[in-house]
């Protein structure tokens, strides 16, 4: 299944992306896509559901906004450095064991919404990544069973502001965690529909240029190994989503370096995960 | 007044603790401390509830646990190296603005649970730290404004695996986001009962030993200045939590440097927030 969520800003319901593109919505399940639906076999459950009720759901109208695919999660864990031609262009060494950094959840945001310039920042920047949605607690679980404790998987930009992250002191979540930074979507394919979440081509376009291009089996460390090193560090909750890196090609490792002004348009995908689309604005006090 | 939360583990409700030391269950106000009590002005209108409601509330016995004083929140913020001399300690300088790291919601845990030494951990540390529960949405306030952001302040201790947030590559979070490794409370002190935060004592004891002791006079930034300052780099939600950092006196900064084994008995505190007590225990699969 495809799950998506619809509707105005804190407002979303619950739907589904059929395979033949209509949407639908399942709001009448009774449950939204949060940390309960994910770890009471939500993902199941529904698909019983479906068999007697998907008839009567109603259609979404392409017009609608799409949210984030899933509720606020615990926590957004980011796996830095994980593909080696992306290192290089960072200037930092392929890394021995996963480097982790958290982004701030307040920072998630729908698959199609503006992303905002930080007031004051002058280096923001993308990453394509892949995201891994979380479907049963982990905590110390082996690289074997690491792909049980998955839902699913959903397209992550990962936007970050290079000046916070690098050169203001200390860690990296500060340029990590603005609002907006976190599109997540335009659905979280269930596990079943990802044949092998480390063999995915994803790319990204700035302006209709493109930027990034790459396959996940350019990972440094593969789902199986982060799911597992991870749940050494910290208990993974349903709902979790961790993003796995992104590939060369961002805008720090350019040269001459670029970063996004207002009016770009950024446009990315996954294979098999669809594809998302932002325009940059300019911060303004609300 | 001191808000508390009381029951087992994740039934936890919301109580009061009086003046006279007595605890009191308002679970009759029909909501528990989250992001919308706070958000809401969950603290005055559970004020003004008191005024007909207080001798109905049933007392709560001094045997029941106490749980976090609040429901997890969005974001768990910590501040590093906030005082000079733990900066000093720790073989670093003194930062020129703060240093920012998260720690994961699910090391949340009430303030007399065990800690676990996570498996295989060798360096497993304390932290008394001052923590700041965010009343009002927060984004690029300024510090003059900052204080009308606070609900409360609560105690905490950052439990710190220094092996893991040191030496296994990459950012701090991997070394405090253990399972355990954030006990809050006993109470969140509403913010009218702390006349000035950046001048509470503050002390912890290892097995009756006193370790740490300090004020928070000595804080590199002040209360007003994190949270000010956090606002500009990412929207801190009602009931998000920031610790302010720790004072000298940590095991990685004594020679030789010492870490928590199994039976050790921790105990800290800080002026006008109480006192929390945590037995160390070694990990055992549950």
């Amino acid at each position: 299944m495809k799950l998506i969520r619809f509707g105005a800003v804190g407002q979303e319901k619950p739907g589904l992306q059929l395979e033949n593109g209509k949407r639908i919505d399942v709001s009448a399940f009774g449950e939204d896509y949060n940390e309960n639906f994910f770890g009471d076999s939500g993902v199941n459950r529904l698909r019983e559901w479906l068999k007697d009720h998907l008839d009567s759901c109603p259609e979404v109208s392409d017009q609608i906004r799409l949210g984030s695919p899933l509720v606020r999660p615990s926590k957004l864990i980011c796996v830095g450095l994980n593909y080696a031609k992306h290192a290089a262009e960072s200037g930092m060494d392929t890394p021995k064991e996963p480097v982790l950094f958290f982004k701030a959840t307040s920072a998630i945001v729908g698959p199609f919404d503006d992303v905002v310039i930080p007031k004051n920042s002058v280096k923001t920047d993308w990453e394509v990544e892949l995201a891994v949605v979380i479907g049963k607690k982990a905590s110390y679980v082996s690289k074997e069973d690491a792909l049980d404790h998955v839902a699913g998987y959903v397209l992550h930009n990962d936007y970050s502001e290079r000046e916070y992250q690098i050169e203001r002191g200390g860690q990296w979540v500060k340029g990590k965690s603005c609002d907006t930074f976190a599109p997540l979507g335009p659905f979280i394919a269930t596990s079943d529909q990802i044949k092998d979440p480390n063999n995915l081509q994803l790319w990204l376009k700035l302006n209709g240029e493109l930027m990034q291009n790459s396959n996940t089996e350019d990972f440094v460390f593969d789902v199986q190994t982060l799911v597992s090193y991870i749940s050494e560090f910290m208990t993974l909750l349903p709902g979790d989503v961790i993003s796995t890196g992104t590939p060369a090609g961002v805008g720090m490792g350019l040269s001459p370096q670029r970063y996004l002004k207002a009016g770009d348009v950024v446009e990315l995908g996954i294979e098999g995960l669809g594809v998302s689309k932002q325009t940059a604005k300019a911060y303004q006090q609300s």
